[in-house]
């Protein structure tokens, strides 16, 4: 790999771009996406080395060992289809997107055939409250979880075995797993909570707006139960997207669980709930 | 105040206790309840002076000017059931539980007449992720919310004056408001977050305690929205009990919001409940 070009220099492709230097990538970074105020300052912050107009960038993609996109899920499989044309079996095309089973089934169509580029699905479980270049940092990725779901059951390429190896020098660990399996556990451990903690905040704003004693009496539990009341839509309505069924089922699942709870709160059914819940935090403590 | 006792030296009891005398209190702290471990300790921490083994507190109760009533709510209605016929106009009963306006019932039938004692409903927003003396510290109130739910339109007695003086004394902030009211508020901000912890834990545990993947792909937003399950059913029996209908309403509530933001996941539906929790959580932070 001498050349990278990182799509969406955001927080996750700006921070891959610093980790690459950070540990000892000596090739050229290159970047682009659809916002020039994000790529000057991923340039700034010495994450990328060039930046290119997404108009311009068909080019500087033909000319790269390895593309590696990051943003939403939609943005990265608006990518795939425009690039895949341009590219050859020598490049690999890899990804940092959310949701892993709707962008398999793209990959799967557009690349890893004889005469196409090899496209090999990833994402790192990382990230922060806030995006954006400015924040980035070459040790995100330091004991996270960078997870692969590759479609092809082949001998990995040398520039995906390549890729894993900057993956594994960026400090995190890996598993490959499943796509569709990796849809389901994350519609459970991240989709879920983010929804749960969206319809409480909302609940909450229309109930309690403006109960004056409400930021009196609010403690920790309100303010845990509602950060991520905070997520900006735009991320997340790919993720909803592209991942539906399985949220759907996970949201169904939570209702039937709490009309259940709501009917024992006055029975021994409340213990029962209690006992299984400790149980499942104590296997994590 | 020359004498009080604290009837339950557990973490709010206790922690009671070692506020009164860091913030000059010279009189004399007994203990009772039902637990002898539990008083040893809250002795050998200084937030009493003497402990009386529960069949013996009669005597101690009659003999003291304020009586603390903690732990779960349950208990201390218990206690205010027993000690009212032993108590005169001149005592203040008080309490910490965690659900007013069952205790205010209780309140209004025993207390506040002309021939027996006061009673003022208390709720310290204190706590910590364990219970128990060991833990007690004398500066668990500062910057706490202490909330009260007085019963009786009339002025405060001296002693309930002089009560009021040491809460604030312990560094809380106070606030007076009507034990509906209050349970109401409380259902939404404190017992519907951990009845969506308890149930989300529970469901995981049931779903996924076996799956191997959980603990490597769960991250910050699961531990924080499962964090409660580790609560204990023994205190939260007594909150269910006791205020189960405004609790009832609030998971109704959030139910019937899971459902319609699961509807919505793929249609502008889901937009407009991200923009009111972005909103919710823009006004606390």
């Amino acid at each position: 790999m001498k050349r990278i070009l990182i799509v969406g220099t955001g927080l996750i492709g700006a921070s891959v771009g610093l980790a690459l230097r950070a540990n000892g990538f000596t090739g050229e970074i290159a970047g682009t996406g659809p916002n020039a105020e994000t790529l000057k300052i991923a340039q700034e912050r010495g994450a990328i080395d060039t930046w290119h107009a997404s108009a311009d960038a068909d080019a500087v993609a033909a000319a790269s060992d390895v593309i590696l996109l990051a943003g939403p899920v939609l943005a990265i499989e608006d990518w795939m289809q425009r690039l895949a044309p341009l590219l050859g079996p020598h490049q690999l095309v890899t990804d940092v997107g959310s949701t892993k089973f709707h962008i398999c089934v793209h990959a799967h169509r557009l690349y890893n055939a004889l005469n196409t580029a090899r496209f090999l699905p990833g994402h790192p479980m990382a990230g922060k409250e806030s995006g954006g270049a400015a924040l980035a940092e070459a040790t995100l990725f330091q004991n996270a979880m960078w997870l692969f779901t590759p479609t092809n059951d082949g001998t990995p390429s040398p520039l995906e075995a390549e890729w894993r190896g900057w993956v594994a020098k960026f400090g995190a660990r890996t598993m490959d797993l499943d796509a569709a399996r990796h849809d389901e556990l994350c519609a459970w451990v991240s989709h879920l909570p983010q929804m749960v903690a969206t319809a409480m905040s909302a609940l909450l704003e229309e109930k309690l707006a403006d109960a004056p004693e409400l930021n009196a009496i609010g403690g920790r539990a309100l303010r845990e139960m509602t950060r991520l009341g905070a997520s900006p839509y735009s991320m997340w309505r790919d993720i909803a997207m592209t991942n539906a069924d399985p949220i759907a089922d996970t949201l169904h699942a939570l209702e039937q669980r709490l009309a259940h709870l709501r009917e024992n709160l006055k029975t021994p059914g409340l213990r029962d709930e209690f006992a299984l819940a400790n149980q499942f935090r104590k296997r994590r403590d």
